[in-house]
């Protein structure tokens, strides 16, 4: 008998606040499937922080730093949130500094939560097995855009609460309801479903085709990142 | 070529906000079904304001007052945000303050815009008509609960969705796409969709099941109630 409930916005949270709650931060293009690429790839944590002028602080330190905004990355950093920034030697074995448009501030938005942890379709079974074995409530938290509604985030919420949903997770809210309803008659194509989506459009004007094709494979990693501090490590 | 956007609550409003769009408040169970029911009856005017307190105010001056929370009459009023408390000879031809747990405070909320509109199923065709007829961008505005998400709010927002997008609505939110989305699956049968909603649930257990079909019932007249100033009249 636990909660089973999804906020569409960080700027709804408040409204779903529940501090016994395990907390799954969703930012599907790009943020929370290239953290989790990250640990499937072998970084050693990821510090999220709100601003750019944080990351800057510590990349003087010495620290690799990311910084993506508007779908692209800042002037003066090397990396983004672009899950193929995250697969190679650079960030392997590293403590890695990110902040994105969206993502990073879902995150710092749940802190007080039972426990934080990163969901994208790349570990959507790995996410629903750690849910399913504490038995706690769960709150699926969209990290939409600039404070909308996004159908991508929105979507894996859904596919969330299908996999869960039931004698243990039984009690839903109104958006696990939509949320599971909209995925479950979609999920036969989820590609032609987010067609229309908004942020495909931008992202397809930055020519990311191959991140969005990445960021809806389902099931590539075992890795579940979970904020412990300040710092997102790997849970596998 | 016009925006049709729906903000799933008034918590989100500022995000979409639009100075030049028409904005429909929406709140199904019940006040703005009782609202266009009132007109439909023959009210003159309805002034809706945000607090207890402010009904009471206008109570003392003579006004005939309304006040709704939790599902309930407030003590104290004679009227609630049942429809049927909007039928008879009461109420006809009189000014009535009205005040209720999220439409009158998301009607507040959208003040700026460049008209304020009531829909419900019950004014569904109606509503789209002006809509159509306008040829403004369109913001339709979901009272929700307390600020989260609702169903039957955002099922009615994805009915006018279905009706009007097309040549001149063609510029959607994600949030316009998945409330069209839900509507076009679940038309067939709203009443059975909407079975599991938890302000179905929460009015079920206070034997309002007469208000909740009649909520559900589909263009049963043509008024419109606007906000003209501080007060809705009809545009019929």
């Amino acid at each position: 008998m636990a909660k089973l409930e999804v906020s569409f916005s960080p700027d709804l949270f408040e409204f779903y606040r529940n501090d016994d709650a395990i907390v799954v931060v969703i930012d599907i293009f790009r943020a929370t499937t290239a953290m989790t690429t990250a640990f499937d790839n072998g970084v050693k944590s990821i510090i999220p922080v709100k601003t750019v002028e944080e990351a800057k602080e510590y990349q003087a330190k010495g620290f690799i730093a990311a910084a993506e905004r508007q779908g692209q990355i800042v002037d003066g950093f090397e990396l983004g949130n672009s899950p193929f920034h995250y697969m190679d030697a650079k960030t392997k074995g590293k403590d890695v500094v990110l902040t994105t448009t969206n993502g990073t501030r879902a995150i710092s938005i749940a802190e007080g939560a039972y426990s934080i942890v990163i969901g994208s379709f790349n570990n959507l079974t790995a996410v629903c097995d750690l849910l399913n074995n504490s038995k706690r409530d769960v709150l699926l938290l969209c990290a939409g855009w600039k404070g909308r509604y996004n159908l991508e985030d929105s979507l894996f919420a859904g596919a969330v609460v299908n996999k869960i949903q039931g004698e243990l997770f039984n009690e839903l809210s109104d958006s696990a309801v939509a949320a599971n309803h909209m995925y479950e008659t979609s999920k036969g194509d989820l590609d032609s479903f987010l067609a229309n989506s908004s942020h495909r459009r931008r992202l397809g004007k930055l020519n990311l085709e191959e991140d969005i094709k990445y960021c809806l494979k389902t099931d590539t990693t075992s890795v579940v990142p979970v904020l412990k501090g300040d710092r997102l490590v790997s849970m596998k």
